[in-house]
């Protein structure tokens, strides 16, 4: 939080993501406004007190007006769509995303040549249950949230978007969409595709075996109770990545099983996940002091450094 | 809870499920004490107010003296030395276990010659943290327990550790063991496979990956937390099953890269993987109020009941 007046923020796409950005920013004093496609969207908002509304030329009208920084909360398959009408009605306004796959939301953007106010954005939260009713105001609460240092990207735009998540509670992780790209396939695709693998495998075992069921099932399957469509939206537009970490893990796997049916072991894969997973537990951040945007270099630097874990926790 | 004076039970082996189970019994008024291999473990347990002592001949004198229900509590690796000592010091006490696999245990107990009064037990209760210090008297609360109805399984101690189950807080899954050791294949030790690759995976993506990771992969790779001896301890003893049911796996996780790579889609996976949660869910245990150990061709239908959901809530 700082002195200065708080800028707008009109957020397109009120669900789960976008929905939580809305009440975060309003809570941090933002003046806050949404668009949501669905009128029962938009009134399960009003109800809760937003400003929400499902009139995406009103909604834009007054992000350009008041030059906003609008927020894209839409899933990868309604993007086109929500820029067509950004370029139309607000195309001067400073542009970020919260979509789970970066390179091609960009590529998209660029399409519609929207690119020199945009910097993509992925807040690393989220539950198994979708839309406005599912949101909440501290949903970002000490989360990663990611932000693109591509080439291209302005300095001016980058500070408003970094100031945003800073504001809904997150630290900043300064990434490639490419690499960005590459690390949800492994933590964020991934654990999808094997919570689904895992429901179906349970759900063979009929009765009995759900009946048997406990914690390292439950919790290893909580994800596939996300709507299908959602997991769709969210895993496919990365399929080149995903593919790639898929391969990876059914080598894996695939190991595993022929040492189990060899020698009746899988010490190399549990002891493997083991340190991983112990990795994953002592894996600190560390905060990101000597790059500020717009510095000399400063998107490669601000990249290394998110690179070996470095996040963004203030701006001056 | 009944009027009659309660059994006396000696635990074998006070670790996380054992020391668990000596707790439970302890709060639900029976005479219990254990036996703890490590001096260290019975010492810790004796702390905290418990009978546990690192000498099995004492411990098991006292059990054969008072008619205790034994109830083996070390992993699969150690079964045979303790076994060893059951038929040495008590043989004719009634036996239980909470080894996470059934036939491999039934096939050591029968070849000490201890079948006569034993009846194999696994209450499916667990965390990624293991010893005493990790155990709890309430564990086991709305747990299911699975107890084996395979033939020659004798009514009187099979009551027996139903009610020691029941006095615990869970409810008891009638089970045959072949059909336990598959169901548990699927919804336990695949669980903990597939926990570990997915560690696997996140960590190759080194920091920027592990610190943008969030609920999904956190609670995907929760059980690969657990000490890799004691996941082989649990997994490796039913490699047929765990093999067939990783065979399975690897189809359905190749065909999903199949599809993501030849149409970019993982739709089929993702519609089942949701339907099988759903399933899981949705499902019910039901009362078995029935059928009573020691009727007429009980062992067959409590397994027939047991497959289909049904659980024991209750004794006379």
């Amino acid at each position: 939080m700082t002195g200065r007046p708080k800028p707008a923020v009109c957020v397109l796409g009120t669900g789960l993501i976008g929905g939580s950005v809305l009440r975060a920013a309003a809570a941090a004093g933002y003046q806050a406004w949404g668009y949501n496609r669905s009128e029962a969207g938009a009134k399960a908002a009003r109800a809760d007190g937003y400003d929400v509304i499902s009139d995406s030329a009103e909604a834009l009208g007054r992000a350009a007006e008041k030059d906003a920084l609008i927020v894209v909360g839409v899933p990868m398959p309604a993007l086109s769509a929500v820029l067509s009408d950004i370029r139309t009605f607000a195309p001067d306004c400073v542009l970020t995303d919260v979509v789970s796959v970066k390179a091609p939301v960009a590529e998209v953007v660029h399409r519609h040549e929207l690119g020199r106010h945009f910097v993509g954005g992925h807040p690393m939260a989220g539950t198994s249950e979708s839309g406005w009713a599912a949101s909440t105001p501290d949903l970002f609460q000490g989360a990663a949230w990611a932000l693109s240092v591509d080439e291209g990207v302005h300095a001016d735009p980058w500070r408003r978007v970094a100031r945003l998540a800073l504001d809904c509670g997150a630290v900043v992780v300064p990434v490639l969409d490419a690499e960005h790209d590459r690390a949800v396939a492994r933590i964020s695709h991934l654990p999808h595709v094997l919570a689904e693998a895992l429901a179906v495998a349970g759900a063979a075992g009929g009765n009995l075996a759900l009946g048997l069921a406990a914690g390292s099932f439950r919790d290893g399957t909580r994800v596939a109770a996300t709507a299908p469509d959602l997991v769709r939206a969210i895993c496919e537009p990365n399929a080149a990545a995903l593919l790639e970490v898929l391969e990876d893990t059914l080598r894996v796997l695939g190991d595993a099983r022929d040492t189990l049916r060899d020698n009746g072991s899988i010490v190399d894969l549990v002891e493997a996940g083991h340190a991983a997973r112990v990795d994953y537990e002592d894996n600190r951040r560390w905060a990101i002091t000597d790059v500020r945007p717009g510095d000399h270099d400063w998107l490669a630097r601000l990249a290394e450094a998110g690179r070996r874990g470095g996040v963004i926790e203030a701006l001056d």
